[in-house]
């Protein structure tokens, strides 16, 4: 058995207990097989030499999960900041997406990977477009992904808007299962006011037919509910319930303004949430119910959205902000408490993709990242879960493992050449620019 | 001369323009005497050897200041979270608080300075007490503070009260200049409602007597306001007035709950205020109006409170949760751009707390942090002042340089011994969770 021991950490385990253990990982399986005290270990490992990372000092959690963002945005982090939603798409993002090419989209695929694999998130959810230069970075990266191509038909013919819904069932049948099963596919239109009500009925009919769920924005600003409860005379979730796009494998973003009725929808459906703290608030769309969320049984998960409207990809960032926003849109300080965040920034994302990992027991996944909390800002420690969300950052991560392989050691990627990644992003963002404004 | 040279960065300049520049310091004065290129700089400099300082791929920005904060309180970081305010200060935070002995509060003041160097802030305001041992630290840290003991009178005898007074005039008279100038005090009544008003009049009119502003919390919650409100027919703010506590050089921290009459008055005055966004997120105080606040003409500061409310005392996190709350707060994505934080965090602290520094200019203090660029999360690099608001975290800081003097190099404090800081902070919060449990 090719074996890798996580030794002489705390454990962060499902049910929100720290616990001094190893884990024992099956590498070729790609799962754990055991965790426990280091006799415990020893006795599940076959005796072979096994490859250790060393946790001490350390908390081992499972690898997060960014349950909704467009990776290769990440070429525009910090391209246009400060800026309303629809000036910012209309004036700003669109004009620079449309000139990204798929060799740009793998640049920033692949600078987004590093970012992920160094901050610890081993799984994520993309919409985006040149969906199989993002898989190739993912396959190459050795992380996790649920993929979809982004459909908009809204200002485009027929045949036009017709192609784009084909594109992306074609990439979810095309791409599920790539890199040997570690990308997952699904039907992503951009969300219920751009996607016209036809192709949007058809593309879930044929997601259903192929197997695939559903991934959208949704209800994220006003003017994404008010257009759809004056045309229909409903709230967005229940439109959504009528396009059959509220199945229990399907997980919409944003999710800000929802009213009770459609909390009621969603936690009946099994449709899962992605609350994306940092791109409300920069965006000002406003603040989601997280609290009403969870307690009326929706499944909640985190996202970073897109690195141009957060401006990074580090999921610590997003539970501190969902632990301190959801406390403000509460008015309740006990609300949305450091284990409900750490809880949806892993069990909650990988329930939300329907991914494996996201728990540290025996026969789950080996993903998972090794915090080290021996660092002057983390100190002291009376409760390492309160770490992870409100103190822990980034770049307190030293290893990164996903599906049993060992994506970062030492604060070392090993599975992309860091460096070379980032110097193409740069060159890739520069030339892009450049682009841009010679348009 | 005993010279610094900060060479092949860019720097932030006052306008907030970015210029590739080198910075020429002169140590034992404190002071920067020349930013321009490296030619400029070679004239100014005396021909003798210089110390450098890489910045090469780096920004050079203005030394952070936190301009409200109880650095002793990392002690308590984590230690009890997701409380409301008043439960979370009676059940935990006090009742700990009275076992913290002096020895305590100088472990807790050493590891809030190790964490504040090594995120690049230079300077910061303190309210606690046992000053005299935080002014050991800042001393030996080489930082700069401007340093006050916390009164409190109510729940205490004439006696205790009017002795609390006098201890936090006696550390303000005493305290002031220490550590060669870097220390300046303040007055420093905890609140208007938690300081009677006999005290609170005598108290300001001794510290104007002796030369020194005042700082206190105000406005912070709804229950702060209607007290003052019900009780006397006017807002907070307008009762500082009257007890003559609205001066040019005295801040107030947070100003969540002010109204536009406030702001005028809080203009008019020259008083500053210091926003402190986790906090009032975390303990749901609300949402300070700061673009508001700005636009009235009122110096906002920015301040990470004390590390049981935050979790830590890091500035960049405060740049980002300001932007992104200031958005919010006002219904605007434009609201409280990148740039108006970073000037929060630089010049503003500077001028709140009436301290030397916040501005890399030639002849001013020769306070300053080199932010590393080159780093995934900070690629590409579109604008240096939005990876500040947005993407950078305190780990980025490289170099920190305080009245002239080195605080850290590449990453590494010089001036405190930071693993033995960490070590002896760690035993004295579990020394002090012991106390707590036993008392």
């Amino acid at each position: 058995m090719n074996q890798l021991r996580v030794s002489s950490g705390r454990v962060l385990r499902p049910d929100g207990r720290v616990e001094r253990a190893d884990v024992a990982v099956d590498r070729d399986e790609g799962t754990i097989r055991a965790v426990g005290s280091p006799d415990e270990v020893d006795d599940t490992l076959d005796g072979a030499a096994a490859e250790a990372l060393d946790a001490s000092g350390s908390l081992v959690i499972p690898g997060l999960v960014n349950a909704h963002t467009h990776v290769a945005m990440t070429l525009l982090r910090g391209y246009a900041d400060d800026k309303p939603l629809d000036p910012w798409l209309r004036e700003d993002i669109w004009p620079a997406e449309a000139e990204l090419t798929p060799d740009d989209v793998e640049a920033g695929a692949e600078l987004g990977a590093v970012e992920m694999i160094r901050s610890g998130t081993t799984a994520f959810a993309d919409m985006y477009f040149a969906m199989d230069r993002v898989a190739d970075a993912v396959d190459r990266a050795g992380l996790r992904a649920r993929l979809g191509h982004g459909v908009v038909t809204v200002g485009k013919d027929d045949a036009d808007a017709r192609a784009d819904v084909e594109e992306s069932l074609a990439v979810a049948r095309e791409l599920d299962g790539a890199a040997d099963g570690r990308i997952r596919t699904a039907f992503m239109p951009h969300s219920l006011t751009t996607v016209g009500e036809e192709f949007l009925r058809e593309g879930v009919a044929e997601a259903r037919e192929a197997g695939v769920p559903v991934h959208l924005h949704a209800n994220e600003t006003t003017d994404e509910v008010e257009p759809i409860v004056e045309e229909r005379g409903e709230r967005p979730i229940a439109y959504a319930d009528d396009l059959d796009a509220l199945g229990p494998d399907d997980f919409f973003a944003h999710g800000v303004h929802v009213d009770d009725s459609e909390i009621d929808r969603l936690a009946a459906a099994g449709t899962a949430v992605v609350h994306c703290p940092a791109s409300n608030m920069k965006l000002a769309s406003g603040m989601a119910p997280v609290q009403r969320l969870r307690e009326g049984g929706v499944t909640v998960a985190l996202g970073t959205d897109g690195a141009a409207s957060n401006n990074d990809l580090d999921l610590f960032d997003e539970m501190r902000d969902a632990a301190m926003l959801g406390k403000l849109a509460a008015d309740d300080a006990s609300a949305v408490p450091a284990e409900a965040v750490v809880e949806m920034a892993t069990q909650g994302g990988a329930d939300a993709l329907n991914l494996p990992g996201g728990r540290i027991e025996e026969g789950a996944a080996a993903d998972l990242a090794v915090v080290d909390l021996d660092a002057p800002h983390l100190t002291p420690v009376h409760d390492p879960v309160s770490h992870l969300a409100y103190a822990a950052r980034g770049s307190d991560v030293r290893h990164t493992v996903c599906d049993g392989q060992v994506l970062m050691r030492d604060r070392e990627v090993l599975t992309l050449n860091a460096e070379a990644v980032q110097k193409r992003a740069a060159a890739a963002a520069s030339d892009l620019v450049d682009r841009v404004e010679s348009a």
